[in-house]
């Protein structure tokens, strides 16, 4: 692969590793929001996206409009993951759009939904949850995936139309064919995908060199496993994934996966780890200035 | 008013003091969930109702489903009434319906629903609201209405109808007419709604002498206000509401009256105001032993 044309555009060298920190899942819960304010103002966090179909998608927005500063995007939701607590599509409750399990909320998995999904309806409600954010008062910067539900060969198109058309930014890869195969898609897609992203890039889109994420089933040491992913960070642009949130009794009613996420939380808020980012000389960024540059500002 | 027919049947006195002491709300966050847990195993508090378009609805119907004992009805809901925490119709996202506002979530007063909303369009979300309960698992003993909501010309033969269709009693006054004029009804209003709820009590459906409610902005000395509201009950039947949950930094996020739903959760848990209650002579029942009358069971 070439080095990614953006970086190159921002002034970064090809040898330079550029993470952009991103917490998931802004405004799923109350916990979540909660340690989203504290993260951006300790400043190591860069970006955010978030849910809008979930119960405090609005208090997201009231958050952005007060702090217009944060760097916060659309985590564009197509699932509802947890066992009770749980949410559907904004834009329709026509069970014939197959967005709605048995519950009348999202499927629980990406699988569910990339088989039963109208992408027509897929569409419409990735554009609503967008339209959404932006009439609540949020500077959108991007786009993102929740659970990867719209890297699907039925729903990916819509996705990277939205982007285009709204000049966003939109968290996907740069890969060539051997890299699309290794995500496990097969010979043709991979293909295709190859080729696409080589096309978007050249249109000047933003894409990124890598995506990683801390795992959510290791809440111990999570300072020291922060660390070592910094560490085997490659050069070039990583979409750096968390998922803070505060301990409170909501966010431990809501998921199995607590721990790791209040470890996250305090790990970000951790001198010793805003410490260690800057030793090692990652550049960290946000997503406002790939849109700048998309819009040509 | 001639005494309340559906206490003689359940054999009660015509100067007996029966209460139904009912938490509202449950479903609407995890707070007020995890109280509501912790008073049914106490046991002061006697019934409550489960509102289906919030986040938390299907945690509750999950506890409902582990304590079939507890006692649940559905709190019809048609408002979502918060500035940032809010919901919407489970029934529809078509602006048409009259059930949506600007932010896509239910109005905040019941006075916008009732200027706005299609009766058809609240009959069937009030429907959707009751099968998915019972879908759900809840074996549901009554149905209400949150804020008052079905409480207008537009909407009450809908929620009338529900009851007497699927035989549970619902959250309605027996009132003559001067009764119902203190309410604010108009004269031919009042008049309409006297010999309604005469004739149904007629049919056999449980109709209630009185409906009261802690107040939501007095959260000092919690006790000693419910003590009084105890101690003013008339003879008859009464629908006694209360707004418990738990303190949690979500329940303080969501709404400015947290204080006074912390302070009934405390009250409605303390041995003092149990006993109490018990020493005044006040008899508490529940909806169901109303519905399996309705039943004849």
């Amino acid at each position: 692969m070439r080095p990614n044309p953006t970086l190159k555009k921002l002034g970064f060298a090809p040898t330079d590793r550029v993470a952009i920190i991103h917490a998931d899942d802004i405004g799923m819960c109350q916990a979540g929001l909660a340690a989203f304010a504290d993260l951006i103002d300790f400043g190591l966090v860069s970006s955010g996206a978030v849910m809008v179909p979930c119960p405090w998608s609005l208090a997201a927005a009231a958050y952005c409009r007060a702090h217009p500063q944060a760097d916060v995007g659309v985590h564009l939701t197509l699932t509802s993951e947890w066992e009770t607590y749980r949410w559907g599509p904004i834009s329709t409750r026509d069970p014939s759009s197959g967005l709605l399990d048995g519950e009348g909320c999202f499927y629980r998995t990406s699988e569910d939904v990339q088989a039963h999904a109208d992408p027509a309806a897929v569409a419409v409600e990735l554009r609503a949850q967008l339209d959404r954010a932006l009439a609540a008062g949020i500077d959108v910067t991007h786009i993102d995936t929740h659970m990867g539900a719209v890297a699907h060969p039925k729903f990916i198109m819509g996705y990277v139309q939205l982007a285009m058309e709204r000049r966003l930014p939109p968290m996907l890869p740069r890969l060539d064919e051997a890299g699309w195969r290794a995500l496990n898609l097969d010979a043709e897609t991979a293909a295709f995908a190859a080729q696409l992203t080589a096309q978007l890039e050249d249109q000047g889109l933003p894409l990124l060199d890598q995506i990683t994420m801390l795992p959510l089933d290791q809440p111990n040491d999570r300072i020291a496993l922060a660390k070592r992913a910094f560490d085997s960070l490659p050069a070039g642009l990583t979409h750096f994934i968390i998922h803070p949130a505060a301990d409170t009794p909501e966010l431990r009613a809501i998921t199995p996966d607590a721990p790791s996420r209040i470890a996250d939380y305090r790990a970000f808020t951790s001198p010793e780890l805003r410490d260690y980012v800057r030793s090692v000389g990652i550049k960290v960024i946000g997503y406002r200035m790939l849109r700048d540059l998309m819009r040509g500002q």
